[in-house]
């Protein structure tokens, strides 16, 4: 068997697609060679085939039938192949070693499982896609292999993950970025979403979440609309107002967590959208916690890279 | 001037308007003869004139054109009479002898004025027409005159308001039932909406959020989902549930404020739909804290009466 040096990474989640070709050199190291995106799990009206063939069939003429590696909701109840949602503490090579494989029109896909934690008061956490990010986390630096470190990766929910000696031991999930979604279209406490972000109204936010008495959060997100209702708070600044309260609650949880010490990590990684990164490195920063902000697609395809590798060195072996 | 045996009062607010015929027996104590509704401020298509004449004037044969008190969003900036939030701490006299006086179709009409408070942070809260229940509720028994008293008013906006020697000292907002209806009707946390109230799964709910760590709220939400997920709560016990959840974290912050030390306070008094009540209750005295449960409809015209006694006793001196 022939090792290849390109492969085509999927990132299938419930609303979007996000097909990626790459090409490895010699060395193992990436790059990627170009794009194309579909409709998630949830919205395409095609059959999941043609919906993935849409995207990576184009490709096909100059690079033959490549490997497909997905990760997402593809591989939910909902997807396309169920795959179990593996217990953690887990390694990068026990998660490889778990794909499911199967042949479509040519194809030879692996879908990546999700993974799975238990966390106090025999609560479970899980997410699917997001473990791609740790994976290619692991490769940045080298030091990010040994001892514990946090990884938050903002967005409609945001995962706090926590690595130990190259294992992802933990996670939390908190529901930040639907929550500010839902509060900012749908409640009475913003009359008029703004688009503008305003760093001031975004700090205050943030400081009063951060303040506050413990447990108040849902006091708390009154302020957005008595401050208005005072003169504090413009309706224009209302929207970053929230912004600053839904991510310093989020933050302040992650503080608070028993599941980690945060007094004790050297910095909390930050793998998001660039705005929405440098919101949460702010607030951090803002309690005297380090932060470094990686570039989220460089970072996935680094984890997809991690499983192709691994999954090629098994076939190797086995060929 | 002649002292009225009857008045109006009107419980008008963003989406409803109550009227209620009062009858006074001469040792000042209340009847309710009938009532009437409406559409809310932010609803009627018609004038407010109109919209209340719809109301009270099929009473005028009967009784001719008595004294209106009316309260909630009627007297805000979206409403007919504005009226000032006049500031914590107020006694029931001080709030009577602020009302706004007009004149309206023959009708002499009285507009309550809403209530302002500072808490920490430089953060104000505020309420319009749940001033009448509390107002009520200190007519309820003499003691509720003397000393300090805590009341709970759940709903769309659970109010928690402290009454110190006869005067509401300051309250504080959460956003509780507005959350629930959002995350309930809009969230990925709930596929489905379920009317049946599950006992065992709003338990689970509210022990989650009483038993967790600080602040974890954020994280908390997220059980909803994945405890479907793991097989642990039903898709139809999942909207109970989630009302456990949201109850402990609005009880978990009354019980962590600083304004108050809810160990020290004899009882916490509910004012609420009788539902809605009971659930507030049962998750108090499972932190061992005793409640007591006051009808909603008989507090608030309670309070009615208590304005409508000092106004007319006001216009009988300055007559």
């Amino acid at each position: 068997m022939q090792t290849a040096s390109h492969f085509i990474a999927v990132d299938w989640g419930t609303t979007r697609l996000r097909a990626f070709l790459c090409s490895i050199k010699p060395d193992g190291s990436l790059t990627l060679v170009t794009r194309s995106a579909g409709l998630g799990v949830s919205k395409s009206p095609l059959s999941f085939e043609d919906t993935l063939m849409q995207c990576i069939s184009p490709w096909e003429f100059e690079h033959g039938k490549l490997p497909v590696l997905m990760s997402g909701q593809i591989g939910s109840s909902i997807g396309w192949k169920e795959t179990a949602y593996l217990p953690c503490p887990i390694s990068p090579q026990e998660l490889a070693k778990s794909c499911v494989h199967f042949n479509c029109n040519g194809y030879d896909i692996s879908v990546i499982p999700g993974l799975s934690c238990q966390l106090e008061n025999d609560n479970y956490d899980c997410m699917r896609g997001e473990e791609l990010q740790i994976l290619g986390w692991l490769q940045l630096a080298e030091e990010n292999q040994k001892g514990r470190h946090l990884v938050c990766l903002p967005g409609t929910h945001t995962k706090w993950v926590l690595v130990e000696d190259g294992k992802i031991k933990l996670f939390k999930t908190a529901l930040t970025g639907e929550l500010f979604d839902l509060i900012a279209n749908h409640s009475v406490l913003i009359q008029e979403k703004s688009k503008l972000f305003n760093q001031e109204a975004f700090d205050c936010g943030a400081a009063f979440t951060l303040n506050s008495e413990m447990g108040s959060f849902m006091h708390g997100l009154f302020s957005v609309r008595s401050r208005q209702l005072f003169g504090q708070l413009g309706k224009d600044e209302a929207t970053s107002y929230l912004s600053g309260l839904l991510i310093g609650s989020d933050i302040r949880a992650a503080m608070n967590a028993t599941e980690w010490d945060l007094t004790k990590i050297d910095k909390v990684s930050i793998i998001g959208a660039p705005h929405l990164s440098r919101c949460f490195s702010r607030v951090l920063e803002s309690q005297s916690l380090k932060t470094e902000i990686c570039k989220v697609t460089a970072t996935t395809l680094l984890g997809f890279n991690s499983v192709f590798q691994s999954t090629n060195h098994l076939n190797k072996q086995s060929a």
